[in-house]
Formats: structure tokens, sequence, C-alpha cells
């Protein structure tokens, strides 16, 4: 008897990727379940229990948290990541650590094929295929809802449902939320249903990481401070946290101050990959403290043109890469090691006040870097350089603008 | 008798620019005495009395506020415009308006020699002299600041009390703030002094436009609406502003509802034209609401090419080219065309609500442009692309990937 | 009767095409010709005649000559256009005036389908097709070499061969060439077959229209002149071509010239924008010299700044934009806008010497713009500004610079 | 008797530096003369002895040409510098390691100044001075030609001469050139003088180091292979130079050839930091061959992303920086890192045709790297991928375009 080819599936327990499981093991796979710990709130143990009830070879949850939040977390915070102004990356970020545990399990299980659950519209798709094709160039994907006799048979949550009782799916009887979350230890996302409508706002019992700013985030602000080597947080303290170094315990404080005074929710009409808009809720409490005291400690400590070819260049490039699913490519390792370079002299403490939505910051300092000099440049002193030198200054640079008003003049254009 | 040379002075009324009128004169010169309003809080009938009992020949006062909102503050909010991530160029903005009515004055009166009281360290010397030589490359610039005989006489406050008190300059008793000020309709600046020590927290009295989010801000939200067209600022509507439509109105309702909820407070240390890094602290209130709604609605509206392509060139061009004080310039009205011509399809309105420093985003809308749509960007619904054909989207993407993932399998460089 | 549906086919005459034809003929559609005339040597009136023989409803034969230099040549000569460092783009340049020639014709002959006879691998499926899409959103492709059906039919030239004896098409027996070319007024291209070994020379027969600049260009060189007017050529004169200024004739006298003196010779292995990397040689004579003689006078006439933003954004950005296939899209129309807008002041003659593949500047100058000035310029003459000045300008340069160097210093990390 | 203190001048037993030197003796200083041997043509034997004759208390001649190539010209060809599209910086890349050459000596012989005889309108006061102090921010620098009291009195070559005579400067009889020279190993830079007038073509005898393309240059084509590791030339072999290794004789060795053929002349109007236009000649003989080898092998060896990045900021950004005289700075260091980032796998041969001033390349190949695919790319191969894919990847793409066609339409704004 030949032997069945294998597939391993990225599973979550609920209710898609439950049918996806029993409708490749119809089609004749072997399909070993893969779950990603990466923070998010969920029941792992029954989880697997109902994977392997419905037929999965193996179940394996794999933990990735610390990998996440030193090789994805932490690059987004040096490099100031954001896309499109507002978004801060909070799945992008996930799922390059979701699909190299994955490959990981696809290889030491010997699957041919690599499985998931997401829509053929959105970019995670292309996130988690485009890291798998990397990883593992021979791999061959099944994405059941890019199938048409998947999703035509599937062509709502009621057929899945019927699919389920007739399949014996256990199915909990929650009553399904009217948009789709996605969670992960950095942030958690709101999409699809009513939040379809770019309109409607957000109903306050959506938010599930952060207090509300207006309702009940503490009428107490909290302060914290954030120390930084080379652009990476690497302690903070806080009177509700006290002191953390680990890189993922100072996460989770960084979390846990957030969520408390409701800092770090999101909400945006965005351009995925694909060339479709769509409205995305987000909450990235932790992220966004860190994010800010990140910029802040580098107006004092970063050379400006550093800062200037950063901003236009890197910044934009890695934040573009990680959101398009670019994570293992050439130009995402080129990016990243500008990252690392700007970032040699970026040391130094921030001071953070949080309070009910607003992340403010109170001061800022640094042992080691000297590119700001109170003397220097104060008002009120001399310091290292004669003001009459900047008349020179002003007078080079004039020569291209009097030749410019000259031009105007000439060709009666007047710019009075 | 051979007549006089005339100069046209940026004149405050207080003490350094009263004495700089005092020492022009004594120099031989004829002084007209000039003073913008662009919305500052200032006695100016009371600074006009005071510069010609010094000896001003003259003194004009113009009313720039319009020019300022529509010329300067609206192509701001157009492009999105910050400094190093968070500086929004309140003072910056403000220049090119005011050197420009000071030229006017200038000729008007026959000036040869134009002069201000800016320090020889700051940005403002530039961006008023950058403006001076464009628009009129004839003009010679007198900045006692920089002038060794000038500041090496007046070596602090008390050597220019004296001169004040020498010359008969009315000094009012009012005790000098530990830091200095610059406002206009848009913002309010506050640096130097107990500021310039980066760690030092603003005290709480310092600000003096907005609320204190913390401490003094209304406990109830406020909604706003704003409409936009080609990426403009049309309407606001609020319950405590009613609406208005007019450019300068509109701009301070914006203003007032800022500033009562709080919204708006900027604390950096930025890195100056010149080349040193200094703390500024900021309040821009109805510009930090405007411009947040006009990103948003820009995620509605703008397609996601051209949005990419300004925010990497035109915004920040536009911002450097402003801070550095290149408003009259080619390189300005060059992006300023780019500006205008990406807003073609910034048509739409945003939902914005206010509370203790957030300026949360509700919802947005666009009668006009109909590049989101939400049946086709539903997970839900099939739309009018087939979810095969990002399977052939996403492995044509790969093709470049996978050569990577075999390139370093080759070179022994493991991805996993 | 039902009515057939109805298909519009982009056709050469060669094999492939009629195969393609008579192909689409068996499976029952009504096909109607399209053939564009954009300058390229082609027998027309006999690829009509084949294509009626063979089973076409209709053949057109458009001439595209004119809009393909004055929409497409001229603004890649505006802005420099060029493809990674060395591809003129005249392959890209044609694609869009042909795809909106033919979507004209399917939507006179009320086709809903329309096909062309492009390689499943190559760039030019992808900007016949979104072009295709752009023009018309509704109209639906049938792309052969894309359909296994298909390809896995016509394996090779042989499968071609007898297909063509079945069905009655007419075959030259010209023997093959062992490339495959395009041609169009602006350029010839020579890819695949032998040149896909990159390290293949191309064979000196090869090359269609540029005399060899070894071999055969003239002993005597020969010079030329050609004026802009806002960044446009509006003169070309030379011995042999006489004056031109009718925009196709003028670009017919810089072909004749180049390629009487063997100019324009390009050999690459570019980046496609499906990811492969593919090996092209291309001729591009009169755009060559056009292209040298604009980015030249623009030295003259063009101020720095937005000489350096053009270069940096608009130039690569517009270039890659053509070469992906999307010039009818948002993203082009926005950098068109700016591109026009830089080049105002572009006016101006430049003198241009032939010889041999070298086109080497003699000279330039302009009546109108004044941005150079000699006495200004000279080193001899003190002009408008006083040497004295650069000292403070470089004083404030050196500021940061100096700040480098102390912090180098204290890490101990020497600079000399 | 106070010591006196101490200059140290870049000296060049011209008539303008003999007479500095003269100048700064008769001030009062002690001067150090310093010339860098960076591969000019010059006897520096017989300038040391006039310098020591005139009073100079030592003069060092320091041989920089090893670290020329290396640090300068290397990383140069790395990136495919160039300014505004034509100029390779020739003259540019020599400042740094001259500027340190000299402090060294500076710092050895115990000099509180530095001097040089740099006009005060130029780029290489700019270069040199930028370098040193960055190199030693204590630094202080004597720049004659911006000092009105010795730009007064020297206003043009005949009040020089007439010093020389009275000081007892030996003056050669050599009639001057109509245009002043700077050579360095890499190239030779002509300006000034009947140059000015940017419609003057450059005299044939102007050139020094290339054979003229059209007059003297052999009529027998040569035929160079130039190898690369990690985007540094390693090897160099012809007919006429034999095979060359060694990063100095490598080249001297692209040199000798594209003397010989007539290869690397630049004739352009440029613009100068400080914001003057000015029209400049150069001859980069070596260097034109290297860099133009070195775009080739990039498109067989680099990712096209990366490639992309890297043109559009780090050349650019590099090219700039070095321009603008800021090679000690941050943003050099951080832009190198970058660069050498991006040349990991530029590994590989090209083949290089050299005639009459034409520089063709007639083949490439590469051992290790294989992003390129000669099957994959084949038209006639089905290779790797199914050209199926394609058609899910256009129709992605034009998702966006789709919108953009339809919105157009709605408004009114036909495309066709």
């Amino acid at each position: 008897m030949p032997e069945k080819q294998r597939v391993c599936l990225a599973y979550s327990g609920g209710l898609d990727t439950s049918c996806i499981l029993a409708w490749l093991i119809e089609k004749g796979y072997d399909v070993i379940c893969f779950m990603a710990n990466i923070g998010q709130e969920e029941d792992f143990d029954a989880a697997k229990e109902k994977a392997l009830k419905i037929g999965a070879k193996q179940c394996y949850i794999e933990n990735v948290i610390d990998e996440f939040v030193r090789e994805l977390c932490f690059p987004a915070i040096q490099c100031n990541a954001s896309y499109e102004n507002v978004y801060l990356l909070g799945t992008s970020l996930a799922r390059p650590v979701i699909a190299r545990a994955q490959v990981k399990v696809a290889q030491k299980e010997g699957c041919q094929f690599i499985s998931h659950g997401c829509t053929g519209k959105g970019n995670d798709q292309v996130r988690f295929e485009l890291a798998f094709y990397a990883l593992q160039p021979s791999i061959q994907v099944i994405a059941p809802w890019r199938i048409p006799e998947f999703y035509e048979t599937f062509k709502g949550r009621n057929d899945l449902l019927d699919y389920a009782a007739k399949t014996g799916i256990p199915v909990t009887s929650t009553k399904s939320k009217p948009w789709s979350m996605d969670e992960n230890l950095a942030h958690c996302s709101y999409e699809a249903g009513i939040l379809e409508d770019p309109n409607t706002s957000p109903p306050s019992d959506m938010w599930k990481l952060t207090a509300d700013p207006i309702l009940s985030a503490p009428n107490e602000a909290e302060d914290v401070t954030i120390d930084f080597e080379k652009g990476l947080p690497v302690k903070i303290s806080s009177p509700s946290q006290g002191t953390k170094t680990d890189p993922t315990e100072l996460f989770l404080a960084a979390n846990a101050l957030a969520r408390k005074h409701g800092v770090g929710r999101i909400d945006i009409v965005e351009n995925r990959f694909i060339g479709l808009k769509s409205r995305g809720c987000y909450e990235t409490p932790g992220l966004t403290i860190l994010r800010a005291a990140h910029i802040d400690i580098e107006g004092l400590t970063l050379d400006r043109e550093i800062r200037a070819l950063r901003d236009q260049f890197v910044t934009i490039g890695w934040s573009r890469v990680l959101y398009n699913g670019l994570y293992f490519s050439p130009e995402r390792e080129f990016l990243e090691a500008s990252v690392i370079e700007s970032q040699k002299s970026v040391n130094g403490q921030v001071r953070i006040r949080l309070y009910k939505g607003n992340c403010i910051v109170m001061g800022r300092s640094s042992q080691t870097e000297k590119l700001y000099d109170e003397s220097e440049s104060s008002m009120d002193e001399i310091g290292s350089f004669e003001p009459v030198e900047t008349g020179g200054f002003i007078k080079v640079q004039a020569i291209r603008l009097k030749k410019y008003g000259q031009m105007k003049a000439e060709k009666g254009e007047n710019l009075l």
C-alpha cells in the first residue's frame, strides 16, 4: 500500500481550520497539525485534543514567543516601523516566526505539503506562503480558500457548520463575533464583518487588550522609564511593573502598562499588498510605548543625516517589506543590516508618562552620547562657534535662492 | 545733508528688539518697525507706541493670518508635514508669510536694510534671511546677534536692561520666564532656559495654549466631523464650535477644540539646520487634529502607490524644506505642485473624538471616491476577482524568493 | 443561432500568432486581428492578407507612431528614463500605445475578449494586460501561451509548423533567427535563443538598426545641435539630416544620425517584473542621443535641488512604472505631472558630436535661463558674494562633524 | 622669546601656494609644507626644494596612492558612484586621503593651524576643511583666498608674479594654460579660464590623460576581462597589460587601457555644494571601465530589490556625500556599511571591449551566483513555474488598476 502524502496544517482549533483538517483527511492526506504559541489567549490543549479527535496524525504546539520578541518586535522598534503612517504591523510581525516554526515541523514530519486557513483576499496568505517558499523552495502549498472546489462548497458559516455536524467536528456554542480577530503577544487585530463599513465606529466592547481610554483607564497617571542600547530596549521600570530586563519580560511589562492605560489603539483604512483597500482596527499596546520612546531617544543620540536617510529609506523600506510578507528575502536582510548600523549611538533613557490613552515623553538622557550639548545649543551662551559664522552659512545657502528670485523677477513671476 | 540709510526691523515690543531698535538708531539708521499679526497674543498698539517712543520712524502692523492659514497651514495638512517624525513645523510655517510682509514694508519704505532679533544659533535667522534674499536679492541684512560688536556688548539680560535704562527704553516689570516662547495662530513654542536640559520635564504651567490632558481637560469627550476636498479641510462641525467653512474660521475652530481637550503637545530633541541639536516643546492644537483627520481620509481615498511616493519623497521633502527655511525656493515650488497633484481624489469626511489629549478616529466616508469597496474587500464575499488568482500572484512573487532560499542553502546559510 | 463571441487578437503575421488565430477560430471565436504600425519594418499588407486568409473577420492596421513619439518617447527624454542604470525602456515605451489602440479596435468591434501572443514568462504579457484592464476593466484576456491546453500542445516550433501545415497557414521558408526580436520606431530588442547564455557575445550580424561602431561606422564625425523647450526636444540640425522640428521627424532624424554612427547599443542582464533575470540586447539609437543631450542641458538650466529630487524619485519611479507595465495607473499620472513641473526651466541648446559609437557633448547654451553665471562661478572674479562668507558656511557645516570627530575620539575609534 | 605658531600648508610647488607660503612666513608663522603623492604627474623633489628655499621649515611628501585606490576608488566602483548622472567624482575621491595625510603631518609637527590654496568659491575648500575639522576638531584653518587682506592684495596673476619677484620666489617661465587642472591617479580635471563659457568646446590638446577617440586612439579594439569579488575588482587581464591582481596595479592597468583607447572623458555643467553652477571637463579613464563592468556584473548577480534600494538611496547618497566633502561623517560610515552589505553576492567576471572611446560589454559569467537561470528565463522552456500562474499575478496587479479605470470613467476622464 503506497504511503499517503503528508500535509502540515496551520491549525487554530476554530471552525474553519477544523473543517479544513477534516476535508484534507477526506482528500486522502495524512495531516500533521501545527499551532504556534505566540502569546495569544488560547486553550492550546483543548485545540490539540480537538485536532486529534478529528483525525490529525499529530498536533504540534510550538512556543515562538521569545523569537517573536527578539527577532521581530525588537527590530521593529529599532527602525520605528509603521505602515502608511499609522499601522504598527502587529500581524505582519508575527507571520515570519509562525511560518518558520511550521516549516520546521513540516520538515521533521516529512510533509510534502503545507496548508493554512487564510482567505484568498488578504495579506496573510501572501505572508505565510512567501515565507514557506523562501524557507523550503520545494514545498507545495494547499490553500483551501483559494481552491474553487473548496470555496464553492463552503460558501458561508452555515456550510461549515453543516459539514462539521456531518463529520463529527465538535462545535462550541459560542456565538461568533461580528468581526474576525487575530491575536499575538504584540497585538490584536479586528477586521471584517461590521467593520467593513469604514464609517462604523468600533463598538467599545470590541477592544480586547486595552482599557478604554475614556471609560475605564485609571484616573492616575503612571511614569515609566525605558533604557535603550544600540536602539534596543534593555530595561523598563515603573511602579506597577517593577524593573525588567529580559526581552520578553520587558515586552510583557510594556504591554501590561499600555493595556492598563488604554494606549495603542488604531483604526485605519489601509492598502493591502494585493491591491484592495481594507479597514482594520488594531491594538498594539507595548509596542506603541516602546516605539514612541525609541523615536524620542533617537532625537538625543542619533546624527541628523543618518536619521534622515534611515527615515526615508530604511524605516519605510523595512515596514513595507514586512507588511508585504517579504521577511525572508534579500532586501529584508539588506535593510536590517542598515537598521543595525544606524543604531550604534542610540543609547540612553526615556521617561514616559501614561494616562488614558496618552503616552507623554517627560524627558530623556544619555550617559554616553554627547551629540547634544546644552551650552552649545544654548541661545544664551556662545559655545564653540562664533555666531558671526552663521552669516556666511546663510549667504552661501542664499546664492541659489537669489538666482531663483532674480529669474522669477525677470520672468515677471512676482514672489511677493 | 546726506539722507540716512533706512532699515526695516522686525519688532516685537520686547526687550531685545527694543534695544536693537535703539542701537540701530544710535548707529545712524532711520528705522521702520514691522510687526506681523499672525494670530499671537500681543498688545500690538502698546508695542507700536513703544517703538515710536524709542524713535522708530514708523511702525507697521501687518495682518497675515489669512495667508498664513491658506498658503502655509493648509498645504502642511495636505502633505501630512512633520519633521523628524514628531514636530509639526509650527514655527517654520509662520516664517515665510512674516518675511514676505516685512519685505513688502521694506520696499514700500525704501529700506536698503532689513533687520531682526533672531539669535545666531537658531533656525529662525536662516528662515527669515533666506526668504529675504529670495524675495529681494539685493537686500542687506543686519543681524545684530551675529555682529560681534553687538553680542559682545550685550552678553546677557542685564546688559540689555542697563542699556534700556540708559537709553530710556520702557521696561515692563514682568519677571521673565525661564524659557523663551514664540506664538502664532497655529502653535506656540517653548525653548531655551530650563528646557535646555533635555531631561527636565516641562512644568505644567508652561503650556499656554492647551488644557492639561491630565489636570484640566474636560471629562466629557467631544465629537467633530471634518470634510476634505482635494486634501484641504473645507468644513468642520462640532457641538461646541458649530460649523465653519471659511479657512481661517475653520482653523480657529479646530484650535479651540484641540485647546479645550488638551490635544497637540510635543516635546522633542530635534536637529537644527545649522547642525546643533536642540530641545523644543511645542503646542500645535488645531493642526494636530486636521493632520490626523487628513491622514485618515487618505486611507480611504488615495491610491496606494501615490501615497507611497508622496510619503517617501513629497512629505519628507516638503517638511525638510520648510524646516530649513527654503519656502521661497525652486524645490518648494516643485514639491508643492506634486502635493496638489497627489490630492485630487482626497475627498471625504472624517469623524474624530477628542478626549483628554486623545484624537481618536471614529470613522470616515466619501461620497465620490470608490477605491474602497466593501464587498470586494470582504473576506466573506467573492467580489470581482477569483481567489484562485492570488495563488498565481504569490507563486510569481515567490520566484525570486525561492532562488534566495536555494542560494542560502547552497552557501550553507540556514534560514531555519 | 447564437452569435459567436468575438476576440481581438494582436497579430504579427508570424508563425505564433497565425497559429493562435487559427486556434481561436477552431475554439469557436470570431477573431478580429489588430496590428500596430509603430515604426517597425514590416510588410503590413502581406500580414493582413495572411490574417484574412487564415480566417480573421477583419484585420486592422493602426498607425500609432505619432502618439508613440509624443506621449511616450518624449516624456522618457524629459525624465532621463532608464531601468537598472542601462536599459532605455525601448520595448516598454511602445506597449501603452499599442494596447490602447487595440482596446479601441476591440471596443469598436464589440469584442468581449482580447488576445496576444506573448509568452508566459516575460514582461510584455504584464504590460499589455495591465493596460487592457485599466483601459477597459471588463475586458477578458485570452493569453494562449499561459493556457496549459495550448502550451502543452505547442511545445516547440515543430508543433507550430505541423499545425500550420494541417490548417493551411502559409509559412515563409525563411530560416528563423537564433534569437527573437521586437522592433519599434525607437528601438529593436534581441533576446532568447543563443543570447540566453549571458556570456555569449552578440554576433555582429545580429544588430539591425545601428552601424557597427568598430566595423562599419563612418570615419568622419558629425556634429548635431538639439534645442530643448521645457525639457522637450524642439529642433535638431545636422549636416546630413538638415533641420527638423516636427516631433516624429525630429525623432527620425535623431535615429538616422545615431544609426549611421553606431550609437545606442546595449547589452544587459536585467530583472524582469516577474522576478526572473533575463539577458537582453537592445538598440535605441535616437533616444540615446536625445537623452544624453537632455541630461546635459539640465546641467545648465535646472536647479540643483529640483534635479536631485527628480533624479532620486521621479526618474527612478517613472522608469520602474513603465518597465512594469503600469503606464495607465495613478502613479504614472502623478509622476508625469512631477516631470512636467520639473522641466519649466529646461530651455536651451546642446551641441553633440557623433563618432563610431560615441555621443560627445561639445557645448551648451541657453538664451533664457541664467542660473549659470560665468563671472560668478569664475575662480578669477569675486562676483556677487564675498569669499569670506564661505568660511562661515564651512564652519557651520562642520559643527556636526566636529561632534562626530570628538565622539569617535572619546570612543577610541581613530579616524586617522 | 615666545615660540612661533606653526601652520601646515598644502603645497603644490606652483605660484599660488608658493606665494601663500611666503605670505604665511611674513605673517610670522613657522610653515611646514605638505605634498600628497596621489599619482599626479609632478616633480616632487623640485617642489620640495622650492618650498625649503622659500623658507618652509620642512616639506613632507606623503604617498597616499594605495589608500586612495583601496579606501576611495574601490568603494566608488562598488556603489557605481556618480554625481548628477555624469561626473565620476574624480577630484572628490582624492580629497579625504590627502586631508587625512595632511592632518597627520600637522599633528606630528605640532601645528595649531592648517592651510591650503583653494579658492573661496569652489568645492575643494569645503572638502578639505570639513575633513580637517572632523579629523581634528580643534584645528584652525587659514584659507588665504577667503581672507580679504590676502585676496584684495592678490587680485590676479600679475600681483602674484610681482610678489614672487619681490620675495625671491623662483617662477618657471612656462606659460600658464588657459584653464586650471587637478590630477590624481584616477582622474584629471579641467576648469575655469576659457572653459567658463559652457558653450566653448574643450580644445583637443587640453585632454592630458586619454588618447583622442577620434584623432589618435588605435584602430584595433582590445578585449579585457575583469573579475569581481564582493563587488570589488580582484583581477584584470588584457593582451597589452597582462594580468594584475594587486589593487593599485589593477587600477593602473585599467587606467593604461582606458587612456590608450580614449575612454573616460566627461564634459558637464554641475551644481557645486555652495550653490553655484560650474563647468568641468574630466578624464577618469580606469574608473570608467571598472564602473561599467561593475554595473554589468550586478545585473547577473545582484537581487532586484537590493539593487533598487541601493540605486535609489545608497548610490545617490554616497555620491552626494563624497561630492560635498562629507567623507569623514556619520552618514558616509552608515552608507558605506550598506554598500558592503549589498555586495555580498557580486561575484563574477565581465568581458569588455575597448575601442575609440567605447567600453562595450561583451559578456559576463559567475561561478558562484545562480540568480540567473538560463532554462528558467528561457521563453522556450517551462522551467520551475507554470506560465498559468502569471495570469493570477497579473489579475491581482490589475485589481487596483481596474478601480483606477472605473473611477476615471465615472469622472468622465477617458483614458482612451
